[in-house]
């Protein structure tokens, strides 16, 4: 017994380790996407819209370690809860993977024009989204639920900003149609790093969903209830 | 052993029964937003905006639902799928409530303008995102993976349509800078319709993944990792 929860535990933090590579993989994305369009730089932006793979790839395989674990040990209480949380939680990355892509095929729209404006909040959008990546999955491995609020509290200044973009381009817009195309590209641009910080936002509140625990999910089993194991 | 097995399958129809009438409720939420802003109707969007709540309600109450089915029944194999399937659906359809007030905070500010156009691509939109949600859970309700693999289809009108709209409301922003505030609304619109149709389309991915069995998921159960339960 003692081997089988030491190995159960060993699959959970192995578990784990997928998810932070995945949000390693989403991070570096999102980074690549943005300084693809703040820089004007093709590479970057190619680079994006054709690496969807490797994060696709761990969204398969961290499902599957789910499953597995779920079927053969049977988690309890706050191992369950874990568990599905990072069921979740992968669903997140990998949704966050597809917004570094939407980033990128805007920016490589809003290439194809002459720059609007020397671009400053977007780069600081991309950056607090990453943060607030980089935050929620500490606060799931680390069990915080400080961290996972703090992200909460930083998604505010991502909407304060995309509203500010929005404003700002609107008012580019209107002086000048020539810059309507490409500030459309940035303003969706926003916007998916803006839903980035939604995902991260969604990583925190499961992370605060799985440390707050229901007494009804400590209520020990029915030893009969194994039969409806079959 | 006979009436615990049971009772699971009645747990299991009625954590179906209520993922079923979350997406009733993300179906109608979506239904009035469309209608307010086609209509120019300021009580479809106001009841829009005010009525996320039992949509709310009904997501903490599934999630408590799978978590206690897990826990208590420990369900192998096709049931342990369909709750983990059941956990992903959940997200999925609150994302939808959201996405329906964001439909409605947009059209609050269309209606501060005069009309760009007559809609008719945004109410086809809105159509399509109700009968894929409709179909996604019949489909999940059914386990029917051919009905899943409709909604997968009709996700590409849903995106030709975007686009579409996206280029006619560009024409009349470049020849009237007074459309350019109201048509930004009907593109974001356009989109958070887009993405209602995204995740009809997650959950009928979730549903061929749950159908679709995997070897490692039938695996009988070492009797002795039972003890990993505690």
């Amino acid at each position: 017994m003692e081997r089988l929860i030491r190995h159960f535990q060993e699959e959970l933090e192995a578990l784990q380790q997928r998810l932070l590579a995945m949000g390693g993989l989403a991070e570096e994305r999102t980074r690549l996407a943005v300084r693809g369009v703040a820089e004007r730089n093709p590479d970057d932006i190619l680079a994006v819209l054709n690496g969807d793979e490797p994060i696709n790839d761990l969204h398969i395989e961290v499902d599957d370690r789910c499953v597995k674990l779920l079927a053969l040990h049977q988690p309890m209480a706050a191992d369950l809860r874990a568990i599905v949380a990072a069921v979740k939680i992968n669903t997140d990355l990998e949704r966050v993977g597809d917004l570094a892509v939407n980033v990128a095929e805007a920016a490589k729209r809003y290439l194809q024009h002459a720059p609007v404006k020397p671009l400053i909040d977007i780069p600081r959008m991309g950056d607090i989204a990453q943060e607030m990546l980089r935050d929620a999955l500490d606060a799931f491995v680390r069990r915080d639920v400080a961290l996972a609020e703090a992200v909460l509290i930083k998604d505010d200044e991502l909407d304060a900003l995309k509203t500010q973009i929005f404003r700002e381009l609107l008012t580019y817009m209107l002086q000048d149609p020539t810059t309507i195309e490409p500030a459309l590209d940035l303003i969706l641009i926003s916007r998916h790093l803006e839903r980035i910080g939604d995902h991260a936002t969604n990583i925190a509140e499961d992370v605060i969903f799985m440390v707050s625990a229901r007494d009804v999910r400590h209520q020990p089993i029915d030893p009969a209830s194994s039969g409806a194991r079959g």
